[in-house]
């Protein structure tokens, strides 16, 4: 089969695509055939070894979202049978093989089945963004209908889903992000406020908007926490997944005389069980039409080693959305 | 009636030991003749200044935690009648007057039913460090049998008091402190290991005692982050309740790859009905002999300054124990 893999860990021109063996699947695995998958940022630290995990199979095949069709299934798969269309995330890492490549043998634990009426390419960008939004604003925050959200960061992948998510459950939306065109992308995600955080005293404009937000959703890599804890209310949630080398300068008092929590997370290490659950609703939210995944462009195979690139060049603006794979 | 209070704030020279007129109980108050109260953290931070209520009434009686008995019910008052044995905290904050007393009017939802064999004293002393442990160890960390946690700090008002509770609960406890006469003292409190936190490279003992802890409870102002997240389990659970004016270093990445959170909480802004139910639990473990403040030293409202004067000095090593007074 064709994939995209790596020998050894370090630049983006370390990846290869070539043939390997087909896989086989055993136990409860299922043999899926791909259609799509898409980048994450956490695909470009495994790879680069910032992040890869000791007992990283090699060749190690990247990638972690994927959608695709059932192709054959193992002796103790139990839940899919071949032809179910399947959406997933989580691969590529904790040992597994990735998932940029025609044939991937996955514990049937890690599909989900498909909504009727979603694309593979909507699936497999919104796979690990959507379960953790979920998994970060049910699981973590307890976010509630009614509650006020702060979204640090709504433009990017991560960002844009939580705006979409927390309208779907009820909640008011501030967003945070930087010029006229990104401001207006996260209006048509649904935030009710949004906010340029090169210009805009956040605190202040929270105070005036809301009289304070009961969740915070923090995607840059350096927290802010004097601002942070400035637009809380009090009893407020702290949601963290980013900034894995970052140190910043914590104000103990302002954190716990407002009785704030802070909650950090990473979806992989999240238990299937809780991610089930987050993709279950998701499946929903997509068939109803309420999420919906901006994808910055749909390339192939061939074009994972400039897809990385243009991943980690994404702070500067490289690109406008999810960099997805047709397989 | 006598009582030790303020009229201003500042030094511990401010507090005045005189004559008051005597409240009267209005609606679902209950006039409570004092027979005991002790000495917090937060009464010097309140007399200071530093954590003054913006609606402080003046001349402002000192003292958040009491026992008595009540004297006298409020036209409203429905639970407590004249006769009961009653102890509590929370007061002499958010706009109410405080315990140091001979007589207060409080509202009796802030008041406890005294279990039959227990002391003022003991009540008194266990009252704001016994909920703010249980509110900790319960609605934030939700502390479960088995789990296992650390106490920095074992040795203090709080620290002490958090050692018998976890241990009441089920957890195994590892407490640290300085030197062999307060390491002793932790034992003797329950905790299955002791550390010198001078001494000992507390990440390193943790890893050899249990592989990590579920539950780490900071007492200090300044919290090491890199040590405490260092010691975790992952979906570890983090207790901040004190560092009013610290700043400190916070490692982003060693928190959220681990999917821990930390939890900060002031107990006077806990929701009454969780306090309650805090309350209600201490009573059962103060009667059934699991619970048991170590009072250094029983002193009267005349010397009222003097123990505010030795409650600042505590870091210092002043203190062994709560400061009460009988009164």
């Amino acid at each position: 089969m064709k994939a995209a893999y790596i020998n050894q860990t370090g630049p983006a021109e370390n990846i290869i695509v070539g043939q390997l063996p087909d896989p086989t699947p055993t136990g409860s695995q299922v043999l899926v055939r791909m259609r799509a998958a898409s980048v994450n940022p956490i695909d470009t630290y495994v790879r680069s070894g910032l992040a890869a995990p000791p007992n990283m199979p090699l060749p190690f095949i990247i990638g972690s979202d994927l959608a695709g069709v059932i192709a054959a299934v193992g002796p103790q798969a139990k839940k899919l049978k071949a032809g179910d269309r399947v959406w997933g995330a989580n691969q590529g890492i904790l040992g597994r093989q990735g998932t940029f490549s025609e044939l991937a043998a996955i514990d049937e634990s890690w599909l989900y089945a498909m909504p009727e009426h979603v694309s593979d390419e909507q699936a497999a960008a919104l796979a690990l963004v959507g379960i953790t939004s979920h998994v970060g604003l049910v699981e973590h925050a307890h976010l509630q209908p009614g509650e006020t959200v702060l979204v640090n960061g709504g433009s990017g992948g991560v960002g844009s889903t939580v705006i979409q998510m927390a309208r779907a459950i009820g909640a008011t939306v501030i967003a945070t992000t930087s010029g006229p065109e990104k401001m207006e992308y996260c209006r048509t995600l649904g935030a009710n406020h949004v906010l340029d955080y090169r210009h805009d005293d956040v605190p202040k404009r929270v105070a005036e908007l809301t009289g304070g937000v009961d969740v915070w959703w923090e995607t840059s890599w350096m927290p802010n926490f004097d601002a942070i804890f400035a637009s809380m209310k009090h009893r407020g949630r702290v949601i963290l997944i980013a900034g894995r080398t970052s140190r910043v300068e914590f104000p103990v008092g302002a954190f716990y005389t407002k009785c704030l929590s802070l909650h950090g997370f990473a979806m992989f290490l999240t238990p299937v069980e809780v991610q089930r659950q987050a993709a279950e609703q998701i499946g929903k939210w997509l068939d109803a039409g309420k999420l919906h995944a901006k994808i910055d462009r749909v390339a192939s195979l061939d074009d994972a080693a400039e897809l990385h690139r243009l991943q980690e060049a994404s702070d500067s603006g490289a690109i406008r959305g999810k960099l997805v794979v047709k397989i």
